[in-house]
């Protein structure tokens, strides 16, 4: 199924992690890489020139957000999301599934329960839907065939289907495509988890036959990864993953829930990855932060989307590896708006070249921050994404060298936490 | 006054307008320019690289509010507004005058009236503030020695003198200083007038007298303009013109209220430049709209500041000679929000370079503003900016060629209103 020229290749393995490039047409992604998130076809606030100095090699957009607003058919229009948003460098996009049921307010437990909005039918109130209730209700029905959802921006009734998914995401043009998936909650029981596990798989089955049969739109290949979902249940992940592997998608993607501790995180990890293929490319979704992305590439994991790099420099928290005395910043953060940064002429990491470091000072940054200055928050995402990349860089860097543990104590070192599971 | 690394050169003339060379301590501005408006340090939303990409050749940053926040002294250890905002051209300060008196809601016609909370001095509560409502009570008091206001930022009181000013604009250090003065407004009679001009006359010595007195901070000498005030009283301007420009300033700005009309605007231009010495540089203050900045080169003015081209930007106005279809658009300007630019594969301007047109559709940047995501008037600003430099480009190269009719024409020529005013 793969196109000669997209795949993946293992170039190097040391224990479960391996250094790899993912060829795509819009170019190769050296992995372990970071995916850097654009939702709405930008890197919020940053120019995509500079998102390229950065060192980010591929962006993640949302199908959820793209459909609705500006809408599929309209960027389609444009060539595709990479001339739409003038970025041509690798582009990933999800299902659609995880904003349907996070916007919609989907986490509840009430399987089968029936709407008063749609009778007759499996629904799901949502517990709270603040983001919804100026659009007259929310709701998020999920059934065999579809999903029903309403638009966070204007409240529209709208359905999706494996279908729509797939054919959304070859109107937009992405490089790496994801089957349509309901990521479910740590609220889940087992028994939700497991039905809610086998649609998943189901609509895997339809999101493949769609992609066969909804030709690519803009004269290049794209992938179809498939996602295991299971939640934080051995025997649920470790089916999931069997399954999905066992169908010819281009790479796997690990979502949902991954427990509720680090450990939780490994253990989940360690379940799915024994069940799948070594050839194939592997994404972890949602998960960004220092720490866990070391343990994951450790498990063997290949690309990782994280909202957290990005939304947390719009707060002004600027990603710094060690505070000025060498303690830990909790988090790896830096927050800007700190007062003791109000006079402080060094940049946000002292050996840091991004061309935010470069040039400007902690108490700029600091000012144009309090100062509600949209180049404050535009800075300190380049920084942060100079941050990942540079992490991304020396994963690689180590892997290559056979010195991941140096490159973990390096990094994690400092820290009080036990740090052997980031180990390969 | 002059130290002979500073200074101005008219290179041409042609009729009233000239070709000019301010040389600044970072380098020098062909006039005439447009000077963009970083007002807290920041071209809001345009990484400062980008800035000069688009041929901005300097920067207009307001005194009150760097003042105000982050302090001038913080800006001063930083090595001076320059180095605190990482760009190395020229940059132009205000006096703070103006935003005292504008955010201090000033307008009012009570000269002479007794604040209760200053007793026994010279008070004018506001008409309005609603900028400071929350503040608890707003007031600017002017006296013939000071100025007393609050903070927009925390509702402080503070003092400012002529003196004060100057020391501001030495820590800030920018290349080109404005005398402090009070800016009339349109409802002001002309008693009223005379009496602020008088008064705006005295500080300007005093503010001569300080900046001998307080040498530059940053190692590099800077220049003060002074300022010409008078309303739109033939008597009151000439009277101003002839006094300021019978001081020792580097140079003339020309501020407070020009009239009602664009007629008025020339007229107030005439009376004024018609006192003024050839040698030495003109600043109009607040003027950047197309036509104005015709007429005004045309009548022998050389530096313009504006926040329109900036501030309009970020409601999605983006600023085009012509609509497609060659007519006029009202105002220069492209409301890129309009539905009408939903599928519009099209650049903002088709014959635009700049990074923003090089690479994005009305129908990208239109998706932007609708999103609310902070690229889009980042966007239009660099192609907001881009446009002014290249109306001034063209203007420069016009009174080259002595072809300003023919830029007249050009620019101008779509229009219904009478263009003959804007000849040299």
């Amino acid at each position: 199924m793969t196109a000669p020229e997209v795949g993946f290749d293992v170039l190097l393995r040391r224990g479960a992690a391996r250094l790899g490039l993912l060829r795509t047409a819009h170019g190769a992604v050296r992995t372990p890489a970071f995916v850097a998130v654009g939702t709405q076809a930008t890197v919020k606030s940053v120019d995509p020139e500079r998102v390229r100095d950065t060192g980010t090699q591929a962006l993640f957009a949302n199908t959820y957000h793209l459909y609705l607003r500006p809408g599929a058919e309209r960027v389609a229009a444009h060539g595709g999301v990479h001339r739409f948003m003038a970025w041509d460098g690798p582009v990933m996009t999800d299902s659609g599934g995880f904003q349907v049921f996070s916007l919609g307010a989907s986490i509840d437990h009430g399987v089968g329960k029936v709407s008063s909005l749609f009778p007759g039918m499996e629904a799901r109130p949502p517990e709270a839907a603040p983001r919804l209730s100026a659009a007259g209700g929310s709701l998020v029905r999920v059934g065999e065939d579809d999903v029903v959802f309403r638009s966070h921006v204007d409240g529209s009734l709208h359905v999706f289907t494996p279908e729509t998914s797939v054919r959304v995401q070859r109107q937009l043009g992405a490089d790496v495509m994801l089957a349509f998936d309901e990521c479910t909650s740590p609220l889940h029981d087992e028994a939700y988890t497991r039905a809610s596990n086998d649609r998943t798989h189901r609509w895997a089955e339809r999101c493949l036959a769609a992609f066969e049969a909804e030709p690519a739109r803009h004269g290049y290949p794209q992938m179809l990864y498939g996602v295991v979902q299971g939640g934080a249940f051995e025997r649920l992940r470790r089916e999931s993953a069997r399954t999905i592997a066992g169908m010819p998608f281009h790479g796997i993607a690990v979502g949902g829930n991954l427990g509720r501790t680090h450990a939780d995180m490994h253990q989940v990890l360690a379940w799915t990855v024994a069940e799948l293929p070594a050839s194939r490319p592997r994404h972890l979704l949602g998960i960004g932060d220092v720490p866990s992305v070391l343990a994951a590439v450790a498990r063997g994991l290949d690309t990782f989307d994280c909202v957290a790099p990005t939304r947390n420099a719009r707060n002004g928290g600027a990603l710094a590896l060690r505070d000025d005395d060498g303690r830990p910043l909790a988090n790896f953060r830096r927050n800007l708006r700190n007062a003791r940064y109000a006079d402080d002429a060094r940049p946000i990491e002292e050996d840091c070249a991004c061309p935010t470091c470069a040039r400007f000072s902690r108490a700029y940054l600091r000012h144009l921050l309090q100062a509600d200055e949209p180049l404050g928050p535009q800075l300190v995402t380049v920084h942060n994404l100079a941050f990942m990349a540079r992490l991304f860089a020396e994963v690689r860097e180590a892997l290559e060298r056979d010195a991941y543990a140096d490159l973990v104590e390096r990094w994690l070192g400092h820290l009080p936490a036990p740090r052997a599971a980031a180990l390969p």
